[in-house]
């Protein structure tokens, strides 16, 4: 099978077909593009997310933390407990655990997240370092993917591909500079990784969203398709309205990517009602997080994105990003 | 570095000190043997655990459920929701995917848990597919690894090796044809595989016990090491009454593999006052549910466990299973 994802008609064969025994505390289990789970203890619920990371090495730990938890806080709850489980290729030595392990425990502390357990081994299935990360937190309400209303507002934090770059600049910095990238991109790129969290924006506005989203794999363009597919609604977003730092697009075009389908975790998608955007904007402007209004939702059309003349029908975006460890 | 878990030393170094933010609902964090967390949501016990399965392809979503919703069972938590990473190389086809999928749905089934999320993709990074599994459970009370108290009998459910026989007589069943396995045993041990969930047993006895424990890695011996070393005391064991079925001591005679050292899921360990043995073997020859007595809990000794005229003193046990897949 072909690298990256897997297409919706798989998944709805093979994956979300087959879902083990019905339990009436689940309120939220598998679909697309609700990657959180939601269920319920006594009055209270639990949100659990688990990801794998497996396109960095340089910046694994961190990353791991950071984009499972964001999963979680998209849901409006905060993260608090993680496992993670750490595969390591035989050729690994404890250089690359000390950096995986001293990331995941200064990404967690930073964001107040526990490391309550986990697994660690060393495995021949494994080419390059792997880190499936699990991150659960519990609140008194929940937002999912599919909470977006036609009228609604579309805002978007930080700028596009911030995660792809970042990874380009450290895992990729030496065929970066062979292809032209200046030191000061790289540098600046590599910082992205620092931005990498929506933790406290997505709390911040949770209670004025009707949903929220942390567009990872294939980027702004597919965590918009996802928001509008869970949605049964579609989402009109105005590309020159879309930040793109200078870095990420000179970045991704040395590395063939497009900067909207690109991993871009880092930067929150959030759909609110118009008569919210204000305060929304308001909120993330006194947390020093830049936001901006790129779209807006509307009932189920034809299409279920579109972002200037290109119309997106499937919310399965391949990302080129994963064809570069080939 | 060599293949396998890591050496307590390296876990002291770089794992257990690295654990994020203290959070005071945490109530077992990473430790040695204990490998369910516990936290607390509004007097509840939250009890979540996590696990890879890379040691077999025909097997793999079985062995996945069934081994991680035994580790939250032996807490005496009913294992509920699990959430499933499922990584494939790109050699794989929809075939195995078939395969491990309907493998999760039917154990799931048969267990009662609900898959409520997860993440699956095909991915260079592995040679071979791997599944990580989160399950995790609630309940008003729990049971921990450490609980062992000197005086207390040590029980054992079904026989050793349980889980390695299995694997060998599937996933290497022509290899142990050619070693002269025959038939009838790689068939009878082939349908070990059934015998992998210690949920029901383990459910079933513990109000009863002080710790209880399913043994994988480095099986019965690398279990009760794992049982005294997180309980602070030591363990006697008659290696006369450790039941070993002639299936499991053949195969790994064949692969050169010590049946009391290797993957053991499937065999229950627990430690139970001994006023309460009786009553304990009496509920699980109810269920059907072979048990013995096979040694005595005692206070730190200059050994963690003594097997006849074998000393153990670390834990950590090698498990040359892994080696085959070299």
């Amino acid at each position: 099978m072909k690298v990256g994802k897997l297409s919706l008609d798989i998944m709805a064969k093979y994956i979300f077909s087959r879902s083990g025994a019905y339990d009436p505390a689940v309120l939220v289990g598998p679909a697309a593009g609700e990657d959180a789970a939601v269920v319920r203890i006594r009055g209270r619920h639990l949100v659990a997310h688990v990801d794998p990371i497996s396109g960095s090495v340089e910046l694994l730990g961190w990353l791991a933390v950071n984009v499972a938890s964001n999963d979680v806080a998209v849901r409006g709850v905060r993260p608090r407990w993680a496992m993670p489980t750490v595969l390591l290729p035989p050729s690994a030595d404890e250089a690359v655990l000390d950096k995986i392990t001293s990331q995941m425990d200064s990404a967690a502390r930073e964001l107040g997240v526990a490391i309550v357990g986990g697994h660690t081994e060393v495995t021949t299935a494994v080419t390059r370092p792997v880190v499936v990360m699990a991150v659960a937190g519990e609140g008194d309400r929940y937002i999912t993917t599919g909470g977006a209303r036609p009228g609604d507002i579309v805002l978007m934090t930080k700028s596009a591909a911030l995660e792809a770059a970042a990874i380009l600049a450290t895992d990729f910095g030496d065929e970066m500079r062979r292809k032209g990238i200046p030191e000061d991109v790289l540098k600046a790129a590599a910082g992205f990784i620092k931005q990498i969290s929506v933790v406290r924006e997505a709390l911040a506005i949770s209670d004025l969203a009707t949903s929220m989203h942390d567009p990872t794999e294939g980027g702004i363009a597919a965590g918009l398709a996802e928001m509008a597919h869970a949605s049964g609604a579609s989402i009109e977003a105005d590309p020159s309205r879309i930040p793109v730092s200078r870095e990420a697009e000179a970045l991704c075009k040395a590395a063939g990517l497009d900067p909207l389908r690109t991993l871009s975790s880092g930067s929150l998608l959030a759909t609110v009602p118009e008569e919210k955007v204000e305060e929304a904007l308001d909120r993330l402007r006194k947390l020093g997080v830049s936001a901006v209004a790129i779209g807006r939702v509307i009932a189920r059309a034809s299409f279920l994105v579109k972002i200037g003349d290109i119309e997106i029908t499937n919310p399965y975006i391949r990302d080129k990003f994963f064809e570069l460890f080939q």
